[in-house]
């Protein structure tokens, strides 16, 4: 790490000219200029490591080198950047990678749309399909879900803040306890049956479930392979439509392509967007079982639903999956993260805390408000970017490109646990502070 | 032209691979490879002159090469390219740019804000902020008005087709009659105002008015300064807030930066987006009044809002609004432009027809069913790109770049005229065939 | 009339019992004991001519004899007074003479529906069986429309006061102008036709539209009979349903037993209250045509549906349907109360004003806010109870039982008349006065 | 009971003229003439025990003698019948008989709000203040609610069929276990407590709860005094206003005139309509804290508020409640019956069976479907009018007017019991007969 051999950069253009709602700009208080991998650097030369990974749109990393030669050979060659939903090669060729690398060796056959090239674009358009096909407007999801900003999208997101936001009452969403909400020894799919089936539970039949497999933004609270399945079983017991919600989880975050791989569910629709794109370039994907695309042309579209720097490198980042590589390297640094997470939890009696997540997401839950913010905080003054989940914040996440070099994670993981040794010694100085036990409650 | 010296390309992936929703690649039958400008090239080496400019995201032209060569060299030296909303040097220096050479020789001190990369994204952020400042729930819009697919945009759009893609009943809209919408002999502000003022109307009092100085997707219908102006001041009285979307008519679509430019009135939200990127890169912008800008911090965000290359492309595109160059240029192109089309229109006693848009988007309006569809159909075999408009397609529309070589464009409108004759010897041998004289009814 | 031999009864009671949202009682302040016909008596025996009649509740005046005698009759021989919708020999016998002088004679074919004793249950049942049967979720309603308070039908009401009440947003309604709103030579028929056939407009087609033949607390608007026929039209043309609430206007009020008997049009629904229980009894009727009749039983319910001491009173009532004399007794005080009240408009030249309504429900609208409520109020002061009407309470309405002998009809329009003399002469000396000329605006 | 002396009487009338939705008369397939406490009696003069009482209307019997005298004595003088909310003696005489009798010896405050003569304007006119005095629309309501059939009103009750009738979506209504929703273990408060607690779950804050002390609609379901105070504890705790729906309930069905007193819970709203009306005439009160009073002067109003013949019936039912007389009744008749229903559901080793309800509002809930539904057929057959309960219909419900004879209680309970008997034959002869064991699950 270099040394700070200039002054901090200013974010005064920032503060004069861009709006109140610019958030990450407010806890990473540098301005950053490049980037590689899992580092960022500032104006200064400044080096972070990056825990961060663009919210889950850098899986393979910043600037990966791979995708950076394809990109620059397209733009050099006059590739079509903009084609709104014409056919062009560089969408043939994803559609074909795509298709051959995903799709196939899982006997999926989706249908590939592109809805926008945002995840809330992707949530949106298949909540659309997901009504327009069943006849049925209510959707049923889950207490701290995260799918979205846009009002569609938002009205199945649990987060009040956010919800808040709308300026108008959101509806035709029926919140029931994710996996866990009530403790693990509550099956939750009991409580939903019991709501679906009772004629007199006020809770209608809806088009569609839509679940994230680990709730990213909501706390890092994970489902087990055990209530997938039932949830799944549910919906297909009742001919209600399984979307899920891949956009953070998915392009092997939690270590397969998909994060529900591994509960062999077979999702009637699924959103991806963030890392599908290869090299954080806007870009999403809604998947559709054929007989689910009862799509007219054109009844959802977009302007930016052909970006097709972003197809040139998800086409190159597939690479990744034709073999396991990636996904063994990634059990790997999973254990890593793990390991480090137990021995920070373990290493002090007076700490208790919560380790959340699976694969290249993880993080400790605190009990205390404001803990997690304080531990990003002083992690980022030693030059490691994290951020916080959960609707309290309460979470301390982790969540590195899939592809971070081994020492780099170390090098954070060792940053993390001085901060937190720095966060314990300034809480205990003042009060006594314990890590949270369980849940969000 | 080359000429057709191999097979046309085959769609078959797309047949295959691709979502039902897919829809401009049913009119434009071949796969593109490059493109400059105003040209685009399929994989066999076919061109075609692009009347479209990716609806309105290519105003500068595809792959233009100073903006490219600025892209190519951000790329080269591994600056930021995915940057949440974190401080960045190329959003840094966007910020300036904009700031210098649109904002201040304005007089504008709008905050800028990053709403996620589409045009919906910035109506969604403008419809929450306007809602939460005000307190209020309801929008007006106008008919035919088109403003995006995600919930909260799609409530304020007209289109039926549209809308009943939702799946849901739309609400807190109210929809009222744009300029001209009775002809141009009756006022449709003074229909607004009793509708408003009259508290037995059952209209309530909207947050905010949504607007667009020219409806590009809802027929080319234009807004007169004048209506302009006194639904700016119709707001002013009542507390209303104001809001151009100037998605598709701004970047100089219709001669000025900013479509409302030469109406002289004052926006408290502006959404920008398509051209805005440059380089048909991902990228919006909502621009707000730095007393509306009363976000939280975070309750509006997007994994995307941060996409670097456009900011790159967005920075050197400025270049084109520091002088009245290209707004000259534009001029000119578009009284080309509206000769051509009323040569077209007039050249043959038969036929009718009306103009419709100003600046670089214009069109005529045809009374029969499909005709416009058919002429573009014709077109393209001809190999000019251009796409209808209006609620029953009845508007063939002309939307070249604005940086469109002036050859070009008269080869491009030689192709249109060509066509036109075509259509009418094809309608006149089956039926009498009349261009459309008023509106939509 | 009798003198002030007591002291004014003091309403103590209500003020500290009653919750704030009591109304007519702070107008009419007083402590009503008896009443017949057209006169009230308070609790010291002062005598008020009632120009109210139960806001349309009693157009056989209060306490009709040969009424009455029947309902004592009943009661003292202990027929089922609640009987939900059970069979009763009541109920048989409204059913049969509703059907032999109402339906009948008109070769109208609908079915009876009881829905709950009061208008709003009506609205409420119409709007459900429209949106049922069509599949459809939006209502078209009318500026100034009343239909009732509880939220199916205050979303179809326009008055902002009462809409505010709901606490919560109203959708799936329409507002379209009513006949004359932007003056008599507008016909607002077209509009509507263009928003309804454009399929840009951003209005649904609706389940149904719902219409008063006179707009009762809208203001007295009228509709005209060639106006009341393009909009059956436009409704049988589209497969909308045409709802009639003749809640207000049915029974006699405009001088037929429906108010649109005249107009000549077959209306799919029908709703009915106020005075067909005849004797100011909670009752409500739905008509439905029989093809619309497509109710599950039970579908829609109520406690009161079965108010058999109003099946009684409203059996007895419609003996005044079975002849035309009541008939061609409105018609001529019809008459009187037109040219009484031109004379009051016309007595003064500075007094300019502007005569609504039709048949037994007539008023005077006035520009100047609180000339109707000081009429009202001056009125009630020499015994004459009389209410307001409009947006903002702008029209002095008269309203009399049918059944009002000429005598008294004669005696409470001096009362009227001296009492706009009253005044006339208080704001002269203050400041000018002016009648209101046109509208509501 | 008479003997079948004359044919059973025609529903022709009613099957040509009435409406598809008619119900209960399809149950009861005779014609009703007179009736008398606890006893109706049709055209023929054949005679049926009700335990059915007008759904809970009926608490003094039908045709109270008492009562009726006041009735035809206020009939006989004229008394205003039809006052609107006008102040009249039999309106003044009502709120302070109300206030000596009912709200003073509590300790009560609330004001009186008479919102229309139904059980559902009483909801709605409650739902709204709630939503006004708190500035919030969501309201949290329970599974197999019941409260009415306006579309306010329906949003909040939990019947799919009921519910489905509304043609449109229902919003703003958080629907939540009721007790022993999951069975008597689970205690369905701390489920609700942390939806409402976690910023995350999706739950706004809601501006009330709306609860029944004993679902009569849903079931039977009885609410535990604990449970109730917990709920009205947690309302308390974060200034959500708690509303009580007696309109089954309260007038004494449970034992006590609201049906809450025992539970020491004080409501900020309290809906009474059915009984309160005293002769089976409609009239509904919403009761509301002085400080949640914050209506304006007719925000929300009605036609028939003022059903005058109402308020005297009322005020001489209070007559019941000015000793413990009835109260006294009710709990022997009470025990009466839990005895009863033990009888029958022990008598049999093969019966199985849960009885449900409390005071006199008590039935039987069957496992198998259609058996609650032929049990009251089998019971109509025999003279006993009996209705069912719960979303499917699963509970034949026992409901006799409160001041049923001793002896008639005891026939009606014999012919249950043989009409048990012969639908256990019947069943048994058939094939295996289970009552149910729990729940509607």
């Amino acid at each position: 790490m270099k040394l700070h051999t200039l002054e901090k950069p200013s974010l005064h253009v920032f503060d004069q000219l861009e709006s109140e709602v610019r958030s990450y700009c407010r806890s990473f208080t540098t301005v950053f200029a490049t980037a590689k991998n899992a580092k960022l650097w500032d104006k200064r030369g400044h080096e972070y490591i990056d825990f961060f990974a663009g919210a889950g749109a850098l899986n393979y990393g910043h600037n990966n080198e791979a995708i950076k030669e394809k990109l620059v050979e397209y733009l050099l060659q006059d590739g079509v950047t903009h084609g709104l939903d014409m056919a062009t090669t560089a969408k043939e060729h994803f559609l074909a990678r795509f298709h051959d690398v995903i799709l196939k060796p899982r006997g999926m056959t989706h249908k590939v749309m592109f809805p926008g090239p945002t995840g809330t674009n992707a949530v949106e358009s298949a909540l659309k399909i997901a009504r327009k096909v069943t006849g049925r407007s209510s959707i049923l999801c889950f207490t701290n879900a995260f799918h979205g900003m846009s009002l569609g999208s938002l009205a199945v997101t649990g987060n009040k803040f956010k919800r808040s936001g709308a300026g108008i009452d959101l509806g035709n969403a029926a919140f029931m306890p994710y996996d866990g909400y009530f403790g693990r020894s509550v099956d939750t799919t009991a409580y939903i049956e019991k709501m679906l089936d009772d004629p007199g539970s006020g809770i209608p039949l809806p088009a569609a479930v839509i679940v994230e497999t680990v709730q990213g933004e909501g706390g890092l609270n994970t489902a087990s392979r055990g209530w997938l399945q039932k949830i799944a079983a549910l919906c297909k017991q009742r001919d209600i439509l399984l979307i899920v919600d891949d956009i953070q989880m998915g392009c092997g975050r939690t270590g397969t392509f998909f994060s529900f791989d591994e509960a062999g569910i077979d999702p009637d629709i699924i959103c991806l967007s963030k890392s599908i794109g290869g090299y954080g370039l806007p870009m999403a994907l809604t998947l559709l079982k054929p007989e689910i695309d009862q799509w007219s042309p054109g009844e959802h579209n977009g302007t930016f639903r052909g970006n097709n720097l972003a197809f040139v490198a998800a086409a190159q980042a597939l690479r990744y999956w034709e073999n396991g590589e990636l996904q063994a390297e990634v059990a790997v640094k999973s254990r890593t993260i793990r390991h480090a997470l137990e021995q920070m939890v373990k290493r002090d009696g007076e700490l208790g805390g919560e380790i959340r997540g699976r694969g290249l997401i993880q993080g400790i839950a605190f009990d205390e408000d404001g803990a997690a913010e304080q531990l990003c905080a002083i992690a980022f003054k030693k030059g490691l970017i994290m951020e916080t989940s959960g609707p309290r914040s309460e979470v301390a996440k982790l969540m590195p490109p899939l592809t971070i070099e081994p020492a780099v994670l170390e090098q954070g993981l060792r940053l993390l646990a001085e901060s937190l040794d720095e966060l314990v010694k300034l809480r205990t100085e003042k009060r006594p502070f314990k890590f949270k036990g369980k849940g969000v409650g």
